[in-house]
């Protein structure tokens, strides 16, 4: 996984973004389709690229767990990458976080206009759940519908606009990372398992690997935020410093999320060994998230 | 259904109201769980009240169509209201049609603020899912998702943000009122027949029942616009004109509009005359529309 000079080899990931990316294409509605304004939007927001780790982690987990229908695992995974997006469109509305810049490009509002993001922002919503029933299972619109509603990704939201420019404790940042990141990466593991009919058991530690992820995932991106490369990254740095908002280094200090983060990491390898399906994969991508720079 | 005097017997929809009104409430997720304010926000748009005409469709088709089990009906007509809640909400905004007035009540945004209006509008939304998905039918989720997206009611509301300030011809309002409001109350009497395991042929007629009273009902809606009276309505009249609305009686005149109106409620109600199930409660709600004035 690691080359003797110590660099990840990221080649599964890369070829696993490339299929994702032709699929997603394929999901979208065409823009020659009416009402094409809204078709563009949509297409603009989700083929700006991405890291697709959503995607990534539903269908490792469903291959990792014996599945073998890419018909039924390839839309349910663009659904997560999808609801992703239409997050982020209406997170950088003016009267959210108010952001101009997303992945090294204008933001969907700047580009085109308010109404025009709020619209693509709930069609792709639709489209996600759309796809989520392609999967054929309704215990997967069931886990989707669960974690990105007020139990989970709008609970996380709300709780991070609330907490803008207040002092917070650890236990509400906590929470909102659990819930505004972390509740979606952990589906995306486990919907790959529940469609490929893994046991409780395993199901239970997939779970616990997303949840440590999920996490780490989440701090890192707050230390990206202070530490990052503007230029890497495709959005403003330093941006929750000028927003109040709240962030897991602004409560612990930066170098004890450090620790966290990489501690969350060794976590979800050590889950990752005890699964019985590959976990190469699993240990490369928290490898990844631990390393990453954008 | 219409009594001596010619007035409409409407005892069934206002039970039928407020049954749904007790199951809103059970779905909804309560204010006192965490987090409270989005929770309260929800709740204040769906309970204010509403004529229900959706769930009300819903259950009507699929008790028509012998369907017995309420537990499978409820939450998927509770969904058809829900969606629609939100829709009104996003469509209220700001950047949107700027209403301050809904159900004789500020709108969300105005009571609350815009960011809660744009995370309540979304949390109805995946709400609205979950309780599609209880319906236990993917096919139901399926349709639901037809209806709302690009395709359906989203598609509508872009056409109609387009068509702002502009000279549009017949076929463009008919795109736009057939998309709007017609795709969500046709798929309201379809999710019943579809949930009841209806025969494709009979779902073909109520398809065409909830095609002609869905555009009914935005064309008595435009007329209200005009003529109607603000404290019965509840919203401000005269919006349309005044936010330059592509509306059926500005294309084609409002005697025209109105006389249009009467005969898709004909046309409906001949098309439940010709349904297996018991067609008198179709009947009585066509005529409902075709009467009301609020």
């Amino acid at each position: 996984m690691t080359s003797e000079t110590g660099v990840l080899d990221i080649s599964y990931l890369k070829a696993r973004r490339k299929e994702i990316d032709i699929l997603l294409d394929k999901y979208l509605p065409p823009v020659e389709k009416y009402p094409h304004r809204l078709h563009e939007a949509m297409r603009y927001s989700v083929m700006a690229g991405g890291k697709r780790i959503r995607p990534i982690l539903a269908m490792t987990a469903y291959e990792a767990c014996g599945g073998k229908n890419p018909d039924l695992i390839n839309p349910a995974s663009c659904a997560l990458e999808i609801v992703h997006t239409y997050s982020l469109i209406h997170d950088d509305l003016p009267c959210m976080d108010d952001d101009d810049l997303r992945r090294g490009m204008p933001t969907l509002h700047k580009k085109f206009d308010e109404a025009t993001a709020v619209l693509a922002g709930d069609a792709l919503h639709v489209l996600a759940f759309q796809l989520a029933a392609e999967s054929g299972s309704i215990e997967v619109v069931k886990e989707f519908s669960q974690a990105i509603g007020t139990n989970g990704m709008l609970g996380g939201q709300m709780a991070d606009v609330e907490a803008e420019g207040k002092v917070i404790d650890l236990e509400k940042i906590q929470y909102i990372h659990a819930h505004k990141t972390g509740a979606l990466l952990r589906a995306s593991v486990r919907i790959g398992g529940i469609l490929a009919g893994v046991s409780k058991a395993e199901l239970g530690k997939i779970s616990l690997y997303g949840e440590r992820i999920g996490l780490a995932f989440q701090i890192i991106d707050d230390i990206l935020d202070i530490e990052g490369e503007q230029e890497k990254l495709g959005k403003q740095v330093g941006s929750d410093c000028r927003n109040q908002k709240a962030t897991y280094p602004g409560v612990v200090g930066i170098e004890k999320a450090r620790t966290e983060a990489h501690q969350l990491i060794d976590e979800a390898i050590d889950v990752s060994r005890s699964l019985n399906g590959n976990g190469e994969k699993f240990i490369l991508i928290a490898r990844y998230i631990g390393q990453r720079d954008r």
